[in-house]
C-alpha cells in the first residue's frame, strides 16, 4: 500500500491550513570540522522561537547518501516517492522553463552542436554558444513542420534548447541520439519500445528538417536529442491530500514543479517580500501555501558561505509575516542540502521544524544540523513530511478501527 | 522478504521468556507547550529503574502521520505488517466482542434500525435503542434457517450487532446494504465478485427472514448489514516466531486480537493485579506473555489527564510483580498514542522500552516521550518490535554466513 493510497482514504477536509516554506539547499556543513554550519552560524531568531514550540527532525530527501536533483528532492517534499516518480530528464528541462506538459507531449532537451563537411561532430556544444546566438536559431526551429503534431521549440541557455513533441501516440522511450564523442555523425533517434516507434519517426523527422534550416550556420549548424520523456504523471494535491495548493515562488523550474502536482502558481513575485505579500493576498482561496527560496542553494553552488548565512538571515526575517496569518500547521525545510564547503548538492539530512497546537515539544531550542538530530521527528524520508503536515492539520482520520 | 520470512527462518528454540507490556494509547502530549506529557509527569520509579538497565526509543504505530486503530495497532507490536495485513471492520467488530472466527467465516456488523410502512428507513439507528432492548431482538434472530449455513448472532451495545455466517465457498466483498441516508429503502446486498456470490445470496436470505421476524417491532423492526469481512488469515506466533504465547487481558477485542494471531488467551482477570496473579500462575507454561492495560486509552479518550497520570502510576506499581519472575526480556509499550488533549488516538511514536542482558545501554534514566527521541532504538516502526524482541531473547540466529 503506497502513502497516497492511505492519504485518500483517510482524508479529512476543514478549514486548517498548511504553509510549507522551503530554503532550498538549506542544509550544509562547517567550512571545518570544529565550525558551525551556514544554518548555525546565521542568526535566526524567528526561526528559534518557532522550534522551541515545534518539533525539528532531519529529512533524507531520498534515501541515506543519495544527493538528489531540484525534481527528486522537491517530489520527497510533496510527498511523491522520488524513487517511484521520476521526471525524465527531458520533461525537467521543459518544466525548468515554465513549459507545462500535457498528457500528449514528449519533451526532448537538445544542444546545438556542429559538424565538418562529413557530417561528423566537431563540437558537441557548439563551442557553448552564447544565448544570444543560440536563441534565434532555436527560433528559427519552429519553421519545422509535422503532419498530425504541434511542435514547440524553446530556448534554453548557452547551446541548450527544448523541443515538445505534442501529438497522439507518443511514447517517450527513444535512445539519444547525441554519441557522446566528436569524430563520429549524429545518432538516429531509435525506438526503445513500440509504444515510442511513432515519437522516434517523428524526431528523425524534425532533426532533418531541422538540419536542413541551420546547414549554413556557422556557429551551429546541427543539434542532438537527449533525455526524451513522457509528461511524468502525477497524482494531483487536491487528488491525494484534498488541498487547494498554491506554490509562491520565483524562479520557473519550482513554479513547474509545483505545477506538476496539480498547485496553482499564483502571483509573479520577484522577491521574498513580494512572495509574502501574495501569499496574505491569497491566503483564504488556499488550503496549502509552497514558499520556495531559492538564494540559499544559489549561495551554496557558489561556495559562498557568508553569503549563505545571509540569504538564511533573510529567510528568517520574513517569518513574522507568515505568522501573522496563523496557520495551523508550518513547515519549514529544505528540499536537500547544498554545503558551500562542497559547492553542490548533497546528501546530507535536511534541518526540518514542525509546528502546531498539536505537535509534540522536543527539547530544540534552535533551528540547525546538529539540534535537529535530537529533534522529536527523528530522522525520516522527505516522503513522509505530507502526511506529517496532515496530521498535525487533523486532515486525517484513524487507520483501522 | 517479509519479516516473518526471516524470523521463521532464523527461528531458534530456547527456554528464554519475553513480557510484552502494552499500555493502550501510552504516548501524549503536554496540555500546553511548555509542558509535560502524562507519561513524563507520572511518577514512574519502577519504570525509571527499567529505563536505567534498558534501551528506550519511539515506535511509529504505522507509518509517520498515521493514527491507527486498536487493529492496526496491535497487528504492528505483534510484528505484523499492519499496511499489509488487514482487518475487516466486521470481523474486527466480532474479535471485539470475542467472537473467535474461523476460516469459513463471514462477519458482518449490523445495525437496527426503522423502516416506515413503504419499507423506507426513518432512522438509520432505531433511536440508538438500549441494549436492554436490543439484545432481545438479536437474540431472536437466530431463529433463521440458511440451509448449509450456520448462522451466529451475537448483541454488541445499543443497535448494534454482529452476524457470522459459516459455510464453504463465502467470500468476504460484499456491499454494505446501509444506504447511509433516510427515506430511502435498506439496499440489496451486492457481491464485489465472484467469490462472495453465494455470500450475497445467503445475506440476502438473512435480511429476508430476519425482516420476517422482526416486522411487529416497534422500537426497530429492520436492520442494516456492513463491514462484511472475512476472518483475516494471519500465521500464529508459533509459526512465525517458534513462541507459544499467551494473552492476559480484560477487554475482548484485546482478548480477540491476541487468538487472530494464535495467542492463548489465558485467566479471567478484571483489574491489573489479576492480570498479574495469572502471569505468575501461567509462567512455566509459555515463552511469551502479552499483558493489555486499557485505562492508559480510556483516560486519554476522555480528556482527563490527571485521570490518565494516574492509570499509568498504577501501571508502574504493577511493575515489580514481572520482575520478581526474571523474564529474559521486558518490553513497555502502547499500541499508538491517545494524548488526553486530543482526546483521541494520534500519530505521534509511543515510548517503548526493551529491558535485557543483551539490550545497549544508552542515557535516558526515565521513560518519556522527550528522553526517548534520544534512546538507543531510536524511532522505528511497531513491527520491528518482535524481531528485537526475539533478539534480545536470543531466539533468533545469524543471517547469512
Amino acid at each position: 500500500m503506497d502513502m497516497h493510497q492511505l492519504t485518500r482514504e483517510l482524508n479529512v477536509r476543514n478549514e486548517n491550513k498548511v504553509v510549507m516554506l522551503v530554503a532550498d539547499g538549506l542544509g550544509g556543513l562547517p567550512m571545518d570540522s570544529q565550525g558551525q554550519t551556514e544554518l548555525e552560524t546565521a542568526k535566526t531568531p524567528h526561526l528559534d522561537a518557532l522550534v522551541s514550540r515545534g518539533t525539528c527532525g532531519l529529512s533524507i530527501p531520498v534515501k541515506p547518501g543519495i544527493s538528489p536533483g531540484s525534481g527528486p528532492g522537491h517530489l520527497g517534499l510533496f510527498g511523491y516517492d522520488p524513487l517511484q516518480y521520476l521526471i525524465g530528464r527531458g520533461a525537467l528541462e521543459a518544466t525548468g522553463i515554465g513549459f507545462h506538459l500535457g498528457p500528449n507531449d514528449v519533451a526532448i532537451r537538445c544542444n546545438f552542436c556542429t559538424l565538418d563537411g562529413e557530417g561528423k561532430i566537431t563540437d558537441r556544444r557548439a563551442g557553448r554558444i552564447a544565448t544570444e546566438q543560440s536563441a534565434p536559431l532555436a527560433v528559427r526551429l519552429r519553421e519545422v513542420s509535422l503532419p498530425g503534431i504541434e511542435v514547440f521549440v524553446e530556448p534554453v541557455k548557452e547551446h541548450r534548447f527544448v523541443v515538445v513533441l505534442r501529438g497522439d501516440g507518443l511514447g517517450g522511450d527513444v535512445a539519444d541520439t547525441d554519441p557522446q564523442t566528436t569524430g563520429v555523425p549524429l545518432l538516429d533517434p531509435i525506438p526503445q519500445n513500440d509504444a515510442s516507434r511513432r515519437t522516434a519517426e517523428v524526431a528523425a523527422e524534425f532533426a532533418r528538417q531541422g538540419a536542413a534550416l541551420l546547414k549554413d550556420q556557422s556557429a551551429a549548424n546541427a543539434f542532438s536529442m537527449r533525455g526524451f520523456s513522457e509528461s511524468p504523471s502525477l497524482p494531483s494535491f487536491d487528488e491525494v491530500y484534498g488541498l487547494r495548493a498554491a506554490a509562491i515562488a520565483v524562479y520557473p523550474m519550482y513554479k513547474g514543479l509545483a505545477k506538476l502536482v496539480g498547485m496553482d502558481v499564483v502571483g509573479d513575485a520577484k522577491t521574498l517580500n513580494q512572495q509574502m505579500e501574495i501569499l496574505k493576498t491569497h491566503w483564504d482561496k488556499y488550503d496549502f501555501f509552497f514558499i520556495h527560496f531559492k538564494y540559499t542553494d544559489s549561495t551554496g553552488e557558489d561556495g559562498d558561505f557568508p553569503g549563505k548565512v545571509k540569504r538564511i538571515e533573510e529567510f528568517d526575517s520574513a517569518l513574522p509575516q507568515v505568522m501573522a496569518l496563523d496557520p495551523t500547521v508550518i513547515i519549514v525545510t529544505g528540499d536537500h542540502s547544498t554545503p558551500s564547503l562542497l559547492k553542490a548538492h548533497s546528501w546530507h539530512p535536511v534541518p526540518t521544524l514542525i509546528a502546531s497546537a498539536e505537535c509534540r515539544p522536543d527539547r530544540c531550542t534552535s533551528f540547525g544540523e546538529a539540534d535537529c538530530i535530537s529533534g522529536g521527528l527523528g530522522h525520516f524520508e522527505a516522503k513522509y513530511l505530507m502526511p506529517l503536515a496532515l496530521a498535525h492539520a487533523g486532515r486525517m482520520g484513524k487507520y483501522g478501527a
